[in-house]
């Protein structure tokens, strides 16, 4: 780390009708006054560790190397861990610093960086405020140790060494061919009503999907009918369209509309994809 | 530009429930390190171009003379354009560069600034990310463009020239005369249930509709009595207030509570006012 | 103040839907470009004077010493004062400068720094933009003023002085001892509907209402039961837990769901903690 403080990004559900985000930002600008804080959004769905990883996966690649509070925690002061890690240096790759609880949340996106090379575990680190909440890790642990370390203190002087092959995963579903085309998950959604799904690119091309093509969307035995495109004002206004979102994702959108809404579904639910119009 | 980078201001419909707005700071981050960025706001209704121009077109002269990220932009991904401009130099004004798409957003922001003088198109934009993605030009065009501009490239070098005479214009609706009164439309509203209409001062002067002076708000047939005063707080709780707000625009409040709701009307409603009490 | 600018901490109830705040740090980079501004949160219900307050009062000592900007300000335009304070020098204690509406908002959080020491109106402040709106004076009187004070300006030159005295004080409600147990009131809630009260640690000692005990809570005649733990995540999902928050502030919450949601109760209601299960 430089003599100029490190970047801090900071991801959460703390939403913004509460300060909690911003006592998260009034504690680092105590611990490391020149500190840059990103928010990169604090409206995680409530306890959503899924949606949370997903969108920290997503983001990081176009943030400045550096360090990454993440705090979707709904196991706070219980018996999970709380966190900080190295990612591994892969040849030309940056290596970040991810500051969270220990629930997989940071996991698929320290795997976009080489996956955790070092970590240290937090409970006792000599950078948390005193007395901690128990309630309140973020104020009084992640973002003290986010500052320090953007600040230059070293990993292994945050905490207490911990092996990285212990740090918690996260399973995240997957999309897999079934009779007559593919069964997928909401993965989350977006203000506009777009739906992330678990499906890839590479899927789509099996059953060739390609762009223009019709597709059929099933939720339950309701039928949508929808067209691959490369973004929604392709199609007419109110229609359906399948594409690849800015983050690589399979989504579904409506032009002017809500895909959510239209299908009823919500993050996590299951929908069946088919070639053609489905008849 | 002098050497300090500029200031970016940055208004958008992305809300704050998703990364999107976050994803543009990192970007900018990255880009141009040094440049400060000022949120106006990311809660412009999805895709409503004509609110995101009010009030973007508001806050403008509160804002430092800088580069100014506008992105309200349903048709991404389809033939708009993206664009930069340079505002026109008026005596003792000051110049700004505004960065968007080109659908009417930027253009009564830029009218406030002498309207466009220089202008560039941003599809191949040496600053673009690579790939572009069809559906977040915020990420991948406009915020790297503006950042660009803010540590200090020249316009010129980040797109290709336009004519400024090619900008697509925005037509705002306008109040105009009518038998018994004044026929308005609500531009806006805001979270205290405040709504913004296109009347003018000047047009409440010529029906003497003067402060303390009592007014009808008609919606369809259902009439609200409503008292022109110079702020809420001047009426009794409860009461509705027709007052010029502190964007210039005439609009309605109730004390207390919520002109939106007690109204029943929504952005590009018709209503009419009348003086007096309407009987 | 030294040579740096100082922190500026940056709370209201203007929402992220709008502007607002926007235009207010847009106001404060023109006169006093390298003042930092923290947003605690604009997320204070509209007009909530008293939960403004409270989350002032709990989030001023995890904020750098400097300007503290609060605008919850139901009467602008009215009679009400606009106002600038310092707070008292306990010993060590650290000083603080306070700006917003005088209508009790900034009085819990001063005494937390040893009360106003100091103070001065602001409405003919030199500072003040002008024409001043009598709608926005979050725009033109609060944040110019901050701003000044944030950038070096001393107290009496931004305004009229006015006697620490005659500064408007607030009342928060209480909770008493009554047969049989507590009675309380709601004073505010989280995103995660999470309930904080004002009953105190203190008093539910009395009680013996200790970790690990069981409690019940009424809503009227509406009983809930519940356990006293040090977080949420010590009980069973679904479950009630009543445990002191992070600010100190006796609260209820479920995990893993909204006891704001579960008891059915707003700010200010009142409801009644009884030791054991109530029966």
């Amino acid at each position: 780390m430089s003599a100029a403080p490190a970047t801090i990004t900071f991801l959460s559900d703390y939403g913004v009708a509460d300060e909690y985000a911003g006592v998260c930002h009034a504690v680092i600008a105590r611990r490391c006054p020149p500190a840059r804080v990103i928010d990169l959004t604090h409206g995680i769905p409530p306890g959503d560790v899924r949606a949370g990883a997903i969108v920290l996966r997503g983001a990081l690649p176009y943030a400045p190397a550096g360090v990454h509070l993440a705090v979707v925690d709904p196991g706070v002061g219980g018996p999970r861990r709380a966190v900080a890690l190295r990612t591994g240096a892969r040849a030309g790759g940056e290596q970040r610093l991810l500051v969270g609880p220990d629930n997989g949340l940071l996991m698929p996106a320290a795997a976009r960086f080489g996956g955790a090379s070092e970590a240290v575990a937090l409970e006792a680190s000599s950078e948390r405020l005193q007395p901690a909440s128990p309630t309140f890790h973020g104020r009084d642990i992640f973002a003290p140790v986010a500052a320090a370390l953007a600040c230059g203190a070293a990993l292994q002087d945050v905490g207490e060494p911990l092996d990285p092959a212990l740090l918690i995963g996260l399973d995240l579903p997957e999309a897999h061919r079934a009779a007559g085309g593919l069964v997928a998950h909401a993965l989350h959604h977006d203000r506009f009503g777009n739906v992330m799904l678990d499906a890839t690119p590479a899927q789509l091309d099996e059953l060739a999907i390609d762009e223009g093509a019709e597709v059929a969307v099933f939720v339950g035995d309701a039928g949508h009918r929808a067209c691959r495109a490369a973004a929604f004002s392709q199609v007419a206004r109110g229609e359906m369209v399948l594409y690849v979102d800015g983050l690589g994702l399979v989504a579904l959108a409506v032009n002017g509309g809500s895909a959510r809404a239209q299908l009823g579904i919500d993050n996590g639910d299951e929908l069946r994809i088919a070639p053609g119009t489905g008849t």
